[in-house]
């Protein structure tokens, strides 16, 4: 008779040293179970991008283990941007058919160079009012003698440091160290879209800049995009002026010019998301709003939102009352819990905006403190857009690794990548979201079959109707089977080193 | 017949607005139900205190809202202490009797202040190594001609920045910014281990050591100590040396002599805790000694644990075969997790540390990315030991909002406060750690039954036989009656104003 030792004890069975080896590996087992991307099944062909994945994932975060300071999610992105682009994890994601876009705002959309470009624009008027830059092309708007308004051009051509003081306008990137706290920030924050909103929102640049803003997330491997958008007024520069039907209409007029071109992306919708710092008469009549959207653009209008700093606005609780009255076809995708106010009212947010309804939570910084919550998130299928960089730039935190969301993923909480404003913070496209998701805050472990779910998420979660998910999930698997064939034909090649 | 309108539909459920706030305020009160403390029920004067530490408390946290960059728990400790000082928040919270400290070790226990008046005993020398001092009483090693020894109190008459140099090898805080990364506060902060563990095992010294130590717990309301320890090798000046048995004999003197003197003290115990950076040959031996102390002192030594920074340090999983051999009564009470390297080995220290038996959890800062290691702690009834402080100053969160610990608690996992090394940052007792965990981790809305359920946790997971276990709290009960009758009393009296 073979004696075995009591090593350990688990709930009160007696454990011999193989006993523990085989309950530690059930374990970490049954945790991995549950983690995002846990069900996805690779393929043969997908079994071999993901070594050649891992191998340059686990090189690079070990590397950060030995070198910690030199492990670029734990820095401001301001600060890594360029090391970000050498790293072939990167290089890897920037590849990736990488679905749709679901949390991206109007008028930050486009990449910082893009839009900078786009201020050489014949006819773009440029004043400063209190240290802030204005810049409109309407007439009407410079007629106004209270500001010095000038030609752009004509500026740039005269004061060789104007185009600097432009460039520092456009960013929240402060060359000399960062902002006072996150009440600055956002001010920061909001003062550029005062700076650009006027210049963006004459017709003839909104619809190019709305073109260029899908084109560089296409070229991202992007083809799907919700935009979410205040309508603030669209004017041509006689002074006529658009109402928000109207304007509403001219943001579809530029996603049907680029689809016309494009023919392989899918499309993109939009989420009519107004100011949170608002009266209930003004919720009351963002509801009619976004109702009288809806009947004229069906096809076009899907969701609602309220947005703005949820630590200074007003709560969702304020208005339960009108937001009962949005149409049922419209889908409710609230912003909650941005914030790391823990029991304060921005972060009650996330109770109201999922007893509401909400279809997906835009950020949900604060869900991981409530149990509950994220217990009716996950039940309901919610999904929680998380957005990385904007997350850091503005404020809530530091270092990608102590991101809640890894702890969501870990709980098998629906997510995808959004990108918020890439624009402030000088990204382009999805990717280096997905790099600081994937690197910063997943686990060591995450690998190919995470980056496959977050991709997937983005359409599954999408406000698309049945039928056009179907062709958008669709199309989204060829276009991965596609770029698995062909990095798994350069992998065995060996063009990719490990 | 009276039509409802259907708002909202939760769970298919047809919502009035008066269902809707019926469900809001049912779901907002379940959670709370949930998190640590909530069992606590408050008598009448305990609910008049309450109100009064609301008060205080929301008037500072609220000011935090408005003015985000003077919430002190946002910002890092060095730059706060002397307005934490101010706070009346930390005023209440100095006076509360706080029961026990379960995690601080033997040589940084002290604060700065003390263990540098300490430094003005009679026969210490120094030298300097490589830009490091050293410090010793013994003549044994100041015989070494390696170094160029003297009297340190000769080298302060003679050279007026000597003290400063002292003072600055004392302490984490940088006068020039901060440490480049997480190896870099570890490297420094173990090289004032170096600098000071020579002095402090001079064994008169080390004796009035542990009895200052334990009277600023004491005079911070701490009445019960359990002092982790690496047993170096204390001396006498003639070279004489004591082993590791004779050692914890002198801890133990030191102790009975801090008792009979404060006879209202419980006392204090030892946790056996050498370094994690060993061989399996090492720990083998460390467990024979752990076995031994326990045979020689059964009263005193409790526990044993392994120490060093984990991301650096050999994981958990190294040692299971020889972690078997720890004697029964002796506990378990490993640090774990201490990092932010998600899926890394110093991660899956958690998974080992509950498999292996641990009663207690040590840091656990990784804990809430493992739902399946944070439910079997909860459920085996497992404290994790939070030392806000020191993860903010060994750099693993730079706010103690992100701290995990609020999501654990808002889980119900039993949590108990450590002060961790108080010397190198600053702070003096529990009171500081307390003051963060209240402010700046736990949720707005937590209160006077968060701060009892603390103070009583860390006393219920103490690793003290039950009877003595049963007489601390009796003890404990009796100060906070006490307490609360004071402050009631003040408060009615209005002394204390709102």
């Amino acid at each position: 008779m073979l004696l075995v030792k009591c090593l350990y004890f688990a709930t009160l069975v007696c454990l011999s040293l193989a006993d523990y080896w085989l309950e530690r590996k059930t374990l970490i087992e049954d945790e991995s179970s549950q983690m995002l991307g846990s069900d996805v099944v690779l393929n043969a062909r997908e079994q071999v991008v993901n070594n050649y994945l891992m191998g340059i994932k686990l090189a690079e975060y070990d590397a950060g283990i030995s070198e910690p300071a030199k492990f670029l999610p734990s820095r401001l992105f301001f600060d890594v941007r360029a090391s970000v682009e050498k790293s072939k994890v990167f290089e890897f994601i920037r590849a990736i058919p990488k679905g749709g876009l679901l949390h991206g705002h109007e008028t930050a959309m486009l990449s910082f160079e893009r839009l900078y470009n786009m201020t050489y624009e014949k006819g773009l008027y440029a004043c400063i009012v209190d240290g802030r830059l204005k810049l409109t092309f309407s007439h009407s708007q410079t007629r106004n003698q209270s500001c010095d308004w000038k030609l752009l051009e004509d500026l740039r051509n005269s004061n060789d440091t104007y185009d600097q003081l432009l460039r520092s306008q456009l960013t929240l990137h402060l060359a000399d160290g960062g902002y006072n706290d996150i009440n600055a920030v956002w001010s920061a924050f909001q003062n550029i879209f005062g700076t650009i909103t006027p210049m963006i929102m004459y017709r003839p640049f909104l619809v190019k800049y709305v073109y260029e803003a899908l084109k560089e997330l296409y070229e991202d491997k992007v083809n799907y995009v919700e935009i979410r958008g205040v309508l603030s007024t669209v004017y041509e520069i006689n002074g006529k002026e658009y109402s928000e039907i109207e304007t509403a209409g001219i943001y579809r007029f530029a996603v049907e010019e680029f689809k016309r071109d494009h023919p392989d992306f899918i499309g993109a919708k939009f989420i009519y998301a107004p100011m949170r710092m608002a009266t209930t008469e003004e919720v009351k009549k963002y509801v009619n709003t976004v109702n009288e959207l809806k009947r004229t653009y069906p096809d076009f209008i899907v969701g609602f939102d309220l947005v703005g700093q949820e630590d200074l606005g007003q709560p969702l609780s304020n208005f339960v009352n009108e937001l009962g009255n949005v149409s049922s076809g419209i889908d409710l995708v609230f912003h909650a819990g941005e914030t790391n106010w823990y029991g304060a009212s921005s972060d009650l947010n996330l109770f109201d905006a999922v007893l509401l309804g909400t279809k997906r939570i835009g950020h949900g910084f604060g869900a991981i403190k409530h149990p509950l919550v994220t217990k009716l998130i996950k039940d309901r299928n919610i999904a929680v857009e998380i957005c990385p960089i904007s997350n850091q730039v503005l404020m809530l935190v530091a270092d990608m690794r102590n991101h809640p969301a890894g702890s969501l993923m870990a709980r098998g909480v629906p997510v995808v990548v959004g990108n918020d404003d890439p624009t402030f913070w000088g990204t382009k496209g999805l990717s280096y979201d997905f790099y600081m998701m994937f690197m910063g805050i997943a686990s060591r472990n995450a690998d190919l079959r995470l980056l496959k779910k977050l991709a997937e998420n983005s359409l599954t979660y999408s406000l698309l109707p049945e039928e056009e998910k179907a062709i958008a999930l669709e199309k989204w698997n060829a276009a991965w089977n596609q770029f698995i064939d062909s990095t798994y034909a350069n992998v065995v090649r060996n063009v990719m080193y490990f």
